[in-house]
């Protein structure tokens, strides 16, 4: 390899580094994509199609509660395939849950699965098919030193994901997230043959979901399109060695690029009325299309800043109760990593003012007064949350000044995230971050 | 299905049609993609990865005579993998061609391929992979009413794809096209399981292309863009009965629309400076960009007319020997379908006005003045082809009045093509684009 020092950053190219090389390469892959109105009444044919003959449907007691997995299940019977619902998906999945999950599918002839709602469900079916095409543990594949960094070698079984909740992506990414009860912590695991092969987004499963749901899931994806457009770019990172090295979010490129930008516009054009008018069907379909974008367009970029303070902002909260959402103490994701957003982007304007600009352009929908600097970004986004009723900052969760040491000292731990962040991080600018986001308006 | 009357074409929402159904999805698909300067260096790590020990490299003699699959057999080495070069890929394969193919890699331990090149390549690698995973013949699996129509039942072995010239987009097609000798037609193979598994596309291969050869692949991917969102729209066709007959080229979508912007903005750019000046990394990078878009971005969407009318053009060529291309008498593919270009975007203009006008922006670079209607896009593309040395007109591949109708009863046998044009196309229509396009300046 002796083409490091070139480093054109597409379109316009970065300062060549001669004292250590950069890298040149980054790396996209998605499942298959079927999107429109009608789409989860194919899914039986699909699994037909996939070889599957008896396919079990993973979800969670809140998607059940809709008519989402009973309708998967009639267009699965229609097609002549033998069909059964599982939906004991824990919402934050545990090796408990999962094992529990796993015990139930390794005990029945399912051949191919559906995985049904957010992150969670993903996450579950991609254990399940992992631990029903493989003997062993959960714990033999989680990576080392926690686990024994397994990898999967056979073929797994066909997972078809229907994604219910915006934003995660989960349903693009090779990864399932576990939380190990007993350790205390949060592993993965994550190989290819654990990304599903088909991913079925039907906007009219989405004109019932309550306008909190919709205002914060909207906002996930808007926060992680910015994050992405905004986060380093991969050919600014330091050469990795091999190609096994490489992380699987390789910082901002050219097809995130892209597909964030048009994440950013539709958001802007579509989030206001989707809230204000759940039955607004060309609304809702642009906010699914956003969403399935975030999946196969721009979740190869990694997101930064709001999405490491997301964690420790739901992981200490005591008794914050969402609007809309089931009642339990709990921050939804998307107001997590809204409630921080501008204040971060405040922060990481130096790093790239043209791109922060035309993120506030995007969103706004109109052009921006390049005067108006830092400020323009955070003043968008504050327009948006405001019109659509998100919480005013973590002081709505809670917070107060009294926990910024342990929101600062939790967002330094997200290594994934801050490999990409634009602009360094540091305890004190961090804390900046959690004070200034106290309330945002 | 009680949603077939809904139609809402992204962003904007066509008119309802209830006389009868209309179709409301779309599908995506694509392999995964590595790019960047230096991403040859990594496909036996790739490889390895895949579970790949001993890699078959299948080519045509003009590509290995470039040191592309030597160097790419190189780095499959440098991973510990045994490799072999099969360089007998004919330029337009045929059951002849393919078979000796097969008997080839039939003899041999090979547990991965990869195709280096273009179409010719990598659909003859499709067809090896294909018939070295099951038993039979290519017949038994050619569409009927010609073949057996037998579908592939069996995992096929890994196959990367490393495109090495631009917009046929194959690498991430399910098609594998032959043509058949005795019968004197052309057949297909498609299947999912037919398509790669990996493109990989690495700027620095292009830097040495002659400048006739980039000026005629970028017009390829240019067109191919230009068509497929002018395409009609995905929603606009009638419902398809089922999945399974939904055509696996769905007309323009959003996902489409997004990258066919990109791409014409892409060459737009950059193709003058490619041509001009080879050793421009920046331009070959941003041409190698756009032509890799068109498999993984744009690929949903299906071409119209210029394509449509390329097949006779290079069909029934007797003497013409284009500059920059082997000593036989043929159209390159890129000249083929630049053409005609003109006086079909003339003709299909009053389809979506708005489109076309902004199609001569992007690849213009600059604002058009809308007074200038249906001869905006083709005043763009004549500059564009003048200032890069194409060929004048279909008279300069030595056609005349005498073989207009040769040429129009060609082109309307194209019934893929034809499916999504966006105006009907009468054979008067499509003799008066083949008499215009006779000279385009």
């Amino acid at each position: 390899m002796v083409f490091h020092n070139y480093s054109p950053r597409f379109p316009g190219g970065s300062v060549p580094r001669f004292d250590h090389p950069t890298e040149t390469v980054f790396t996209w892959a998605a499942p298959s994509l079927k999107f429109g109105l009608g789409a989860l009444a194919e899914i039986g044919e699909d699994l037909h199609e996939l070889g599957v003959t008896n396919a079990l449907i993973i979800t969670d007691p809140g998607v059940a509660a809709s008519d989402v997995p009973d309708r998967i299940a009639h267009a699965v019977k229609a097609a002549g395939l033998d069909v059964q619902i599982y939906d004991g998906v824990a919402v934050e999945p545990t090796d408990a849950s999962i094992e529990e999950a796993v015990a139930f599918a390794r005990s029945g002839p399912w051949d191919g699965y559906v995985a049904v709602g957010g992150g969670s469900a993903m996450d579950t079916a991609k254990a399940v098919n992992l631990l029903t095409s493989h003997d062993g543990s959960l714990m033999d594949f989680i990576a080392p030193p926690i686990g024994g960094g397994r990898a999967p070698d056979q073929p797994l079984k066909p997972l078809i994901a229907v994604p219910t909740t915006a934003g995660t992506g989960s349903e693009a990414t090779t990864i399932c997230v576990v939380d190990l009860l007993d350790l205390h912590l949060k592993a993965g695991i994550s190989h290819p043959r654990l990304r599903p092969v088909l991913a079925v987004v039907d906007p009219l499963t989405t004109l019932s979901v309550p306008p909190e749901v919709t205002a914060a899931s909207g906002m996930d994806v808007l926060t992680h399109a910015a994050e992405s457009y905004t986060a380093l770019s991969f050919d600014a990172r330091p050469a990795f060695p091999n190609a096994k090295a490489r992380a699987a979010f390789c910082g901002a490129n050219p097809i995130s690029d892209v597909w964030c930008e048009k994440a950013m516009e539709l958001v802007g054009t579509h989030l206001r009325k989707a809230v204000m008018n759940g039955g607004d069907l060309s609304a809702r379909y642009g906010m699914a299309y956003a969403s399935a974008i975030t999946g196969m367009g721009f979740g190869n970029a990694g997101t930064h800043i709001p999405h490491a303070n997301a964690y420790p902002i739901a992981g200490a909260v005591e008794n914050y109760q969402a609007a809309g959402y089931p009642e339990m103490p709990m921050v939804p994701h998307g107001q997590a990593v809204a409630s921080t957003a501008m204040a971060a982007f405040r922060f990481t304007y130096p790093a790239d003012p043209g791109r922060h600009l035309r993120a506030a352009e995007l969103i706004g929908g109109r052009p921006v007064d390049p005067d108006e600097g830092a400020e323009a970004l955070p003043r968008v986004l504050r327009e948006l949350m405001h019109d659509i009723g998100m919480p005013n900052g973590i002081s709505a969760f809670g917070y107060g000044e009294d926990h910024l040491d342990t929101l600062v000292s939790g967002a330094l731990k997200q290594s994934r995230q801050l490999s990409v962040v634009p602009r360094p991080l540091t305890a004190e600018a961090a804390g900046r971050i959690f004070r200034e986001s106290l309330r945002n308006w």
